[in-house]
């Protein structure tokens, strides 16, 4: 695939001065149908944050630019989008290995979140925001408490997210209000790089008549929401046998279907599931996190049949208490590589489909489907480039395997959000990570003490 | 755990000035056991390309060395053992993807390879090698054909590798010589480093008379086999079909049982097989590849009623033509995954589980369990130092778990070889990357040619 010639620079890149170029790169595009391909030897031209123009390197010899990067060698991509997760969870990274989900939850993850402190919540996502960041991480779905604060560091580090201060029902009203008086206070900022949503945690842990509030505020302000369902088979079995409902027929009875809604996990979505999936009245998407659910002993994401219905499947690391790790680049390959592998069919799940999966269907799980997600005129400037030159990435005979299949998230050299330059050549410029780590190793003790007794909750999922 | 601090350093560190000495990392140690252990601020000393002390930085201040890592932050484990790979094929990384593998063998790999010459070989293999130690590995178990060429290779390099000339059935009598005389005439070449093998391709390419000579050949000149079986469900069910026996029988009434036997992939191993290799008089070992049986859609390596039966299972990549990369960090990842998933159990394959495999259980695989794969006096100095510092790895709650499920092949920094620094601080010392890549895309449209119609073996397995 190549880009148009410019019958002059100017129809293509746009006049006066570019914020950035980034020239002689091989650029992936979508075409009319959404196929993924490459465009050789393309030039990127960035204005005020959005990509102003798509060309071929000569168009833009001669145009004036602040900043120029010279990207042969190199791949450009759209910034990946972690469509879930909860970034300051890297700050309890392998605290509890080699669990089920309820002794993870009940005997570690919960008493720790007791006391939890701002000061945590703010370190662990400056580490997150640092490791996403040098995987080539643009923009995250992030669903936790405390959020103001990580609204604060997502400002601070340059990234762009979708925040979801999360509740129960064990709160009481409070929850839901602060949930959304987090929404609408916070929306908006950084720029517009932070967009906000609902984020009631689950249906296991968020009774009926609060999802139903719930999805009546979304309707009311226009908001989406973001919460954990259908996690895994036995949560649909365990919903089943409690409610006489799965999860997702809990999300269509209190509403949350006519809402926009990212549904985290969703390995246990059943076949009696997708008619009501496919009857959704709002905009229904999934993230998936292979890794977590490998990790968990739980099913895969069925994103076959999700695909069938046109539902999109945004690509995911939940967060690093469970997963270890916020590298989308592994889930994009883990995704292509469990899929093969549960449905017994190599073809599936190309490497074409998985970066679809990392671009546009991820873009769209978050609610930015026509902000990113694509190198496209009028897209935000979130771009990543990637390193080919590795003798594990070479030769390359197909660019979309050796993405998938041989890359990996160190090979990202440099990570762009709104025409920023947040990472160059493996250089963080936004966040001092020795500082955050030797300020969270002396906070460390105190914060994972589990003798307490306390929890902030408990599965029964 | 923490090694014994020295009562004096001759005590420990030997006589006269070291060839290198390792300061200030932790080391991951074995105990009696065999369980994985983190020594912290430890020193390891070598002399001629042997581990001559395991110590405490302290011990070693005063110890004269021709050469001193200072690895503060660095984790230093046994470099990493590749059980079953084929590195030229570094040169089709990509070439043939999303197939089931009848038709990724029948249509593209044996075509290809009926024309691939001596010097595609000698390419691929360094590419393969530098992918390798960029990653860690410092042993390769390789199975292909022109192996003098890939004996060069590694004789270059200074990697250590387990080499065997690979033969099908329909060769006649020539392939199984060939097979031998490679395998007497290069063992114990480069100083020791390389290691032979008998390599009769399959059961499904090698008759059982072929397989009986091999394992008579193999007694009689006390050279162990390296050879596929087992590969996929499939192929047990096609073997028992045919034969009346599955491919693991196929071993056992052709006396390849009682050889020392390394078994790659083995997913196809059933229950009524573990008698067999239970009872097995040889040392048997299976390699697993778990990425590309997930590529593949295939079950996975038993790993579960392997270990019962006490049978090493090391860590393997296959070809990068159909595994797409040599990351063996990925392989101890995965291992630990996919093992967790289909076993159904969180608690089974811990990150220790997983490390154990990655060394000792890979060492006795490639038949080298008695010098490399601990970091012990005795053994040879092959080691690699692992970063600590980055986002992704930070913080340290469980150091196993860091180094398994956040840890990365891009973290580790320096790989050395019987002493020999091959990489250091990413740089690697041995492979020129862009002499290799500009030479093989000049042969490459030549190479991937598969219009002649020419294959040198069909697959029906």
């Amino acid at each position: 695939m190549t880009v148009p010639a410019a019958s002059g620079p100017a129809d293509l890149v746009g006049t006066g001065p570019a914020d950035l170029v980034v020239t002689g790169c091989t650029a992936l595009v979508h075409d009319e149908a959404e196929r993924v391909g490459f465009a050789e030897d393309a030039a990127v031209v960035v204005r005020d944050g959005v990509i102003d123009g798509i060309t071929t390197t000569a168009a833009v010899s001669g145009l004036a630019a602040a900043e120029r990067i010279d990207a042969r060698g190199r791949a450009l991509l759209p910034g990946l989008i972690n469509c879930h997760t909860h970034s300051p969870m890297a700050a309890l990274r392998g605290i509890a290995e080699d669990l089920p989900v309820e002794e993870w939850f009940n005997d570690h993850i919960w008493p720790i979140e007791s006391h939890l402190g701002e000061r945590d919540v703010e370190l662990g996502a400056r580490l997150a925001c640092a490791e996403m960041i040098r995987g080539g991480v643009t923009t995250f779905a992030d669903h936790y408490f405390a959020m103001d604060t990580v609204a604060d560091v997502v400002a601070g580090t340059g990234l762009r997210a979708s925040l979801g201060q999360a509740y129960f029902s064990s709160q009481g009203p409070e929850g839901r209000a602060a949930s959304l008086d987090f929404a609408l206070r916070r929306r908006g900022d950084a720029d517009g790089r932070v967009t906000t949503c609902l984020a009631p945690h689950a249906p296991y842990t968020v009774d009926d008549a609060d999802l139903a509030a719930t999805a009546e505020l979304a309707r009311a302000h226009g908001l989406p929401v973001h919460l954990h369902a259908a996690e895994s088979r036995a949560q649909t079995e365990h919903s089943l046998a409690r409610h006489g409902v799965t999860p997702i027929g809990v999300l269509h009875r209190t509403g949350l279907l006519d809402t926009d809604v990212l549904i985290a996990h969703g390995t246990g979505i059943v076949d009696s599931d997708l008619d009501l999936l496919a009857a959704a009245g709002g905009r229904v998407a999934v993230a998936t996190a292979p890794r977590g659910c490998l990790k968990f002993a739980w099913d895969p994401t069925p994103v076959r049949a999700l695909a069938g219905l046109g539902i999109p499947v945004g690509l995911a690391t939940d967060g690093a208490a469970s997963n270890n790790s916020l590298d989308v680049w592994e889930a994009m390959a883990l995704t292509a590589l469990v899929q093969k592998s549960t449905t017994g069919d190599p073809r599936w799940l190309t490497s074409r489909q998985a970066l679809h999966h990392a671009t546009l269907q991820s873009a769209r799980a978050v609610g930015l489907g026509d902000r990113i997600g694509s190198l496209a005129v009028g897209r935000r400037a979130d771009l990543v480039l990637v390193d080919l030159t590795g003798p594990h990435t070479q030769p390359v005979h197909d660019l979309a395997a050796t993405l998938v299949h041989s890359a990996r998230s160190a090979d990202v050299l440099t990570t762009i959000v709104d025409g920023r330059v947040l990472m160059r050549d493996r250089e963080l410029l936004t966040v001092d990570v020795p500082a955050v780590v030797a300020e969270l190793e002396e906070r460390l003790p105190a914060l994972v003490e589990r003798g307490h007794g306390k929890r902030i909750q408990t599965y029964d999922g």
